[in-house]
């Protein structure tokens, strides 16, 4: 069986090898350019390592991994324009590169295209994999309508956080999963198990990404720490420090991510994290991130497949929730 | 068999009886919106039409009608929001009544739905039957790229517009006939002809629409003549006009279309209307439409199907290019 390597390496071949322009230009430029990018390729990676962990020949599943990222890489460009996000990857987003009405229509062409390929290629559980992914879309949109809903929802809980990044972004990597799977024989209480893995390794993958925004190592971490703090954004962080606070900390901290307030950014970025660490928020955070990282391990553990096959995902998990073990 | 109206009330029914509200309700509550304005359902119409033509039971076919006509409805979402259109169907249009970021998000979500719907009935020909979708949707999108370059592209030719309205207005027409009959067992050669009757139908249509725009009866049209004008819109009008003017009227009109152009709206649609009836215009556009409304008829002719079963899609054909024969 092959390493993490190996699949990351084939989903970057395949996507060297597959022409994104076409006529008109206008259109398909912005999809080039945002499918050239680049980024982790997660999504199709997991799905071909899925594939070949149940014994599938990965080739089979092609379509469906140019598929999942063409998707994806949707949600962002309509995220980055619906977020006013200037920059993805250090590169300008379509809708500033571009304009608005670029960003609309090639993002909606890039959701028809990822049909097309979902579609380029049959499968014997065809039909499971067009609605696993027709589903997960649906789901996918929910997910950023309760992000959105969240930055004018005054009293936004962990519970209803948790349940948004589960759609927003857990479900799409369980997807990538699910659907690999289908490219197989596999049973499907196996595939199920399987699906459970990637919505804890995904809701790990989030936290942590909320947790790196307030302790991350500027260094190694690439991006400036605390602008989920600047732009009031209710992550795991404020949202659990919530729940650790006394009253005067919580009103402080409210007080702090509302637009009320009026100390400088940086000063802002410090108070917030005095409150943090005032309640010994990080070793609570890194305990739920902890939590969900095992679940994911049980899923794969209690899978029946063989163990070298389960190594590439194994290495996913550590490499994306920055743990090694 | 049964006539128009039978289909017509069929999808009236499935569009009354669809749950369209779920949660989160403000990513909903717009696609109800949506969805529940109306218009004149052509596309699921034609599409069961089609179904019993060749004598498929409709309601196998029912998914499919609700996912075409969902997908119509969000291009319409989103031109609006790209055109800045205030009104659609005599209401507020989504970004207008909501806001931009809901009209994108309910918009996409109105598409990943569409694939539910279409993903609602498994057909033995299912494959084909989403493929023509998908690769439809990729057509309408380009077509509506084509219509954005146009509004800043000096020289747009009639071939150039014809092959745009066929992408953006036609091939969904045809493919929902198309699509109707992969619900039964009707030879491949025998939906071609019907796929051609409806690109047919659909460029009579937009011609018809265009035309009206110029000598509607504001009465029976139900909206103000002379927008396309007042809007610089290059349609089969100014377009088919300039290749029958001089070289003086030819200037003038392309001066009238253009920023620069002084004169107030009226004075302008009237020195534009001037010019089409100084150069004949209307008898000349009222010919193109009725050539492609009878290769539309050729191609129903020449399909080895119950006449019966084509009398409904003769009524359309007459309903929608207005004219009794």
């Amino acid at each position: 069986m092959n390493n993490l390597k190996y699949y990351l390496d084939e989903v970057q071949q395949l996507f060297e090898q597959e022409q994104f322009l076409a006529e008109p230009q206008e259109l398909y430029a912005p999809v080039d350019y945002t499918l050239r990018l680049g980024g982790k390729r997660i999504r199709p990676t997991l799905l071909l390592a899925a594939t070949a962990l149940f014994g599938g020949n990965t080739t089979a599943a092609h379509g469906a991994a140019l598929g999942i990222e063409t998707f994806h890489n949707f949600t962002l460009l309509h995220d980055d324009l619906m977020d006013r996000s200037p920059l993805r990857r250090g590169q300008p987003t379509v809708y500033r590169k571009w304009n608005e009405n670029t960003a609309i229509l090639s993002g909606d062409t890039m959701y028809a295209l990822s049909w097309r390929y979902f579609l380029r290629q049959p499968a014997p559980r065809q039909l499971d994999i067009l609605r696993c992914f027709a589903e997960t879309a649906i789901g996918v949109c929910e997910g950023q309508q309760y992000d959105m809903n969240f930055e004018h929802q005054p009293n936004v809980t962990l519970d209803q956080y948790l349940s948004m990044i589960r759609l927003k972004t857990a479900i799409l990597l369980a997807a990538a999963l699910k659907i690999g799977a289908l490219y197989t024989n596999a049973p499907d209480n196996e595939i199920e198990h399987l699906y459970n893995f990637g919505i804890h390794l995904g809701l790990a993958f989030q936290l942590q990404d909320d947790l790196l925004d307030g302790y991350g190592d500027t260094a190694v971490f690439g991006k400036k720490t605390g602008q989920d703090i600047r732009d009031n954004k209710k992550t795991f962080l404020p949202l659990t420090a919530l729940t650790l606070c006394n009253l005067e900390q919580a009103a402080r901290l409210r007080h702090l991510f509302s637009n009320n307030n009026t100390c400088n950014e940086e000063e802002k970025v410090r108070n917030v994290m005095d409150i943090y660490n005032a309640v010994g928020l990080r070793p609570i955070v890194e305990q739920a991130i902890d939590n969900e990282f095992q679940k994911a391990c049980q899923y794969l553990d209690a899978l029946n497949a063989p163990e070298d096959g389960k190594a590439p995902l194994r290495e996913l998990l550590a490499t994306l929730v920055g743990r090694k073990k």
